[in-house]
């Protein structure tokens, strides 16, 4: 190449996409590099045993989420709700419900808990300004400790820690232990409650992408054309306050501004000269991802629908602690989707495929019976062991980082722009996030390179 | 280049170093790959006015660091006592004390907590078995919160509470919520107990190398003489079980073994292919610097000493929480040296030079009254600035870090071996760690040579 452009955007996920999307619209030239042989980042698509596509990555959108829906809207896309009819199973210790609703019939103090611990959870994500967390009365207090310190503190019963971690692990594919309250907290409240969260009907499982999610980046790629690269893994770049160079292999592009559009623990290995201040520096040090190995099982059909059940499934002890159908619109196959998340993602990771699909199956066997052992196939991805994602679903702030270092999340440094769902206000961490952020890194720029004349 | 050998060895700190040193002496070639222009790390000596050398980086050894001691002795270097004759200044609140002996004149309730802390940080640390603090009993409890929590929990007032983060600040240059309760303890316990680690005489501060610290780095590269080669930034490493390729800049080398004796964070950034299992990439992800400012101030002469004042000071109010005596062996010019630390190194580095001077020199004054106004020179260093440390003093596992991929930290993986004070089972942190962690390094790779007939 030797390009010269005025944005160069790195990172075609959906955050650069559309970043690179709202610039070229606005008249600029824009290239998106993108070290992967395909666009997404955390959104992927593969193939179900007939051809039906499935995604092994991000894939769910719900009510609130305007962003992504706006988006989805505008690139002709359609969606389709999650399936829900039937009875959920939840397991708890040695209890186990089968329920219709919300609230899974489980021993009365442990539902009475967790409802009091929702309350106050949702009670202190509506104190935290999405905006600017750090700012937030009593941020430091809460920033000084773990979730899990602030579970133990908040839950009465054991069953309610129990289930709340159950959720945290299902939420953020993290431990209660290894993110700031603060960040849980802002997180909740950034999605506008927990129940928007963890809730399908309602709540940010509620629909799926027909053609599957990676359909938008598709989408968007397809819109920008040859403006995007792929295979392209920037190293290096260099800048000041005129522009940006980018290195990548033996390619560089000049640009008068950079969009970095990937999760923070990456930004970090993109070397920049000179050297970004310590602000930023020590804050993508403290962004680790959560870590899951997300599993797709599919079957001749959903046998489970027979049976009344929802295909929803939580367990606070199976390793695949949260399942739901995943069965495509037309309803064949039938499948299964199930979470290995945390810890469990940990430990799943250290086994050999057969041993870690047979695991898989056992759980889906525990929740569903025997008809789970039959599976057509089996479809995982383990994103802590993809280069260029380094864990999913996104990136939690370590204790003390959002109070110590968050301006260093948005505040653009000269040339460079931060994308990417972690730098979002609202939803970050989901599809919706990343979204919000490619608009909101497009808007900064665009002013700057009408002041140079474009 | 274009070379092949035995070992490759990423990093000239002390680490890398000492291991390339053992591996030289055992007959295997070594080339040791160094990304500035110098060698030595987190040790760097500036000079005073008249030529002294003056530490701008780690500086002190003391009792029970057998490693670093040994290598001291063996390059025939010597130690000097840090000055500490006369009495030492603490500020604990409103309180000031003007003390001789280990424990400032302060507020008796004060000083009973402050203890009784201690003894229950002494005891805990002391369970957490160094080697492998994760195996510890409780461990999962300690990781599971931040240092801060442990110390609310602990504390009986806001006096003891306050002098222990004084002390945390000054013995990781973090915040106690920044780190888990079982990295503080693992730390503690390393160094044999937190009087090891605060004291002057007796403890870690207790004497400073003849010619700066950094001699010892440059004595061991000297020995290594042209195996050392600078201001070549390693990218990219390639492996398989047969060994290495080393890329960097256009230089790329083969080896048989690599031993990386970067920082965690820094090792992160490094591009492994094939990509490093999910374990080790999310511990580096999760092991972030601590950030310090380092400030020497030169003085005609040691005129604190005039006044029966050691020049050690403490405060938990003012910026430069810690300031120690560091004038040469030979008492001139005199050298006051402080810190700003975590919180205090964050406010610090926002401001600039003109400010932050007169900041540190009010800090100064106040201690030590007017004629602190007069410095002859003024030399500091931001190590969260630094490309190639990103902080000091060392790197602190997050909550659930150590409990999830602590064994990552020092568990070969093919051909890849890991140094660096971080991976140490004593005085992680400390220059001694280093020196622990390059030797078995040596010691690991060594076998692996022989086998294959070196």
């Amino acid at each position: 190449m030797g390009e010269s452009v005025d944005v160069v955007v790195v990172g075609a996920g959906i955050a650069g996409l559309v970043a690179a999307r709202d610039l070229a619209r606005s008249g600029a030239e824009v290239l998106v590099l993108e070290a992967r042989d395909r666009v997404g980042g955390r959104l992927l698509n593969d193939e179900l045993p007939g051809g039906a596509p499935i995604e092994v990555g991000g894939q769910w959108v719900g009510p609130g989420q305007q962003h992504v829906l706006a988006l989805i809207d505008d690139l002709g896309l359609k969606t389709f709700p999650t399936y829900t009819a039937g009875r959920h199973i939840a397991e708890l210790g040695t209890a186990r419900s089968v329920y219709t609703g919300r609230i899974p019939k489980l021993n009365p103090l442990a539902l009475a808990d967790v409802a009091q611990i929702q309350w106050r959870l949702d009670r202190v994500a509506r104190r935290v300004a999405a905006a600017e967390p750090w700012l937030a009365d009593r941020a430091g207090v809460l920033d000084a400790q773990t979730f899990a310190t602030w579970l133990r503190r908040t839950a009465h019963t054991s069953a309610g820690r129990s289930f709340l971690q159950l959720i945290t692990e299902a939420v953020f594919s993290a431990e209660p232990e290894d993110m700031s309250a603060l960040w849980a907290a802002y997180y909740v409240g950034a999605a506008g409650g927990l129940d928007a969260l963890i809730n399908t009907a309602g709540g940010a499982q509620q629909d799926r992408v027909v053609g599957g999610s990676q359909t938008i980046a598709l989408a968007l790629a397809q819109e920008l054309g040859d403006r995007v690269v792929l295979e392209t893994v920037v190293t290096d770049v260099e800048w000041d306050v005129s522009g940006v160079r980018v290195v990548a292999g033996g390619t560089t592009v000049r640009a008068r501004r950079a969009v970095i559009a990937v999760p923070p623990p990456l930004a970090a290995r993109v070397r920049f000269t000179p050297g970004l201040p310590g602000d930023r520096d020590q804050l993508v040090q403290r962004m680790p991802m959560g870590r899951v190995i997300k599993v797709n099982v599919a079957y001749d059909e959903p046998f489970w629908r027979e049976a009344g059940l929802s295909g929803q499934a939580n367990s606070d002890h199976r390793p695949l602690g949260t399942v739901f159908d995943n069965t495509p619109l037309d309803g064949s196959p039938g499948v299964l989707v199930g979470f290995l998340e945390g810890r469990h993602a940990d430990r799943g990771a250290r086994l050999d495929l057969t041993d870690r699909r047979a695991q898989v199956i056992d759980d889906l066997a525990g929740y569903f019976g025997p008809r789970a052992r039959n599976p057509i196939a089996y479809i995982e991805r383990d994103w802590a062991e993809e280069e260029f994602s380094r864990g999913c679903y996104g990136a939690f702030t370590t204790p003390g980082t959002l109070t110590r270092f968050g301006p260093a999340l948005r505040t653009p440094i000269g040339p460079l722009h931060w994308a990417g769902t972690e730098t979002a206000t609202r939803w970050a961490g989901y599809m919706d996030g990343a979204a919000e952020s490619g608009h909101r890194a497009a808007r900064e720029v665009a002013p700057a390179l009408r002041r140079s004349g474009v």
